[in-house]
């Protein structure tokens, strides 16, 4: 299992007047955990741009089972689950200062080109870090 | 069927590097959405919090087929499905200046008291609205 | 004076746990504002970033005076001030629903070469419709 | 000189079309950094809304001198200037990686009351703590 654990501290800006964490910065946390477990495997995903791959969001869901309040400590373990073809799997815990998983999400992503958005192979370079990391 | 049309200009703090908008603002647009579609029908969100009840979403899910670009003009078809107990279910369409489906979005969302977070009824002049608007 | 009124509804997105627009989306709103007030001249933001120039903000002030409540109707009177050289200046006053003025701002925006950001002259086409709107 | 030296990455989400950090990222940061400031001498901006006591925004400016790009690594250097009455006075200098000053920010808040917003007397325990570092 290819696993990260991103944490982060619930912003004031991320509050709303239910006083907890309103629902869209779960996803924007989302993809800061997501490019942190890749660069944690050695591919940045600044790196999968930078050779001319975007990785857009083909389609995602989130289900609330917690609030996050200001200022608490949030975990979310992310899972790197498969690539297949021109798509990228991931989930994702969000567990709070009590280990309790307050949110549950998954994201699938594509590989498209920069210039074009067409679909397009992931970079080699990941996809042989990833057969090395789960042949162990 | 209940449905509202919300329109909204994709602002420039909406895009991201890749030059479209970011998908988390398609989160927030689709809670403008469902707001407008319940002022629409004459029960404004605000007035469902003033009565002490509050609507947080419980899951949602999003379908990204094409862009949004900096400066369209996007179309949110919003239907309220049905409210079912305590829970409240919209499915939203985002049409781009051609009439294309650009997203399809679900949220379900829960009656819980402002107090104490507990589930609680929907707000009976809701129902009534709703009901009135079916039997047309 | 070249002026644009620009209205939006404070989101629920927009709010934070003190129960009024968080501070962040005053900032956004103006880039909204400032971009209508343009397109109602004749001059899209994005026609001047498709002819190769953009605008980023060099520097901005903001002065709260009294809170934005969710769903409230705001109104920002937005005023061009200037352009000099490579540098244009707006000025702002966030109107509540009772017309009082909730906030005041002003932000100083550069032109520069999209391609490597270098200062530049700002499109003729937007210094023509200056010009004869000033005349007027 | 009651200093702290907030770090964060720029993601994804911060990024707009330009290609750099959108200028309304500068401000988010900003609170993140201050309250990460107050966390630091033992005072967490938590405990003191817990107390009944907020502190909104009154006025802020920016100076923007450089981009910040994704994925880079900035740094906040925040100092605490003075408290004075009911006001509270933070200046901030954003660092890139190579240590060259991109942005320069001034915050003035307020101390008020969370009940109705009332402007009220700085907490006790935070004067003492200011007053101890300051004398050292």
């Amino acid at each position: 299992m290819i696993q990260y654990n991103y944490k982060f501290r619930v912003g004031y800006a991320d509050t709303d007047q239910m006083g907890s964490m309103h629902h869209v910065n779960y996803v924007k946390y989302c993809e800061c955990a997501r490019w942190e477990l890749l660069r944690n495997i050695g591919i940045p995903y600044k790196s999968i741009e930078d050779d001319g791959v975007m990785c857009p969001v083909v389609s995602m869901q989130f289900k609330f089972i917690k609030q996050a309040t200001y200022d608490s400590l949030i975990t979310i373990k992310t899972t790197f689950q498969w690539i297949k073809g021109v798509r990228m799997f991931f989930e994702y815990d969000f567990l709070n200062e009590n280990d309790e998983i307050i949110n549950h999400a998954e994201t699938l992503l594509a590989f498209v080109r920069k210039n074009d958005w067409k679909p397009c192979r992931p970079p080699v370079q990941l996809l042989e870090v990833i057969e090395n990391l789960q042949q162990k």
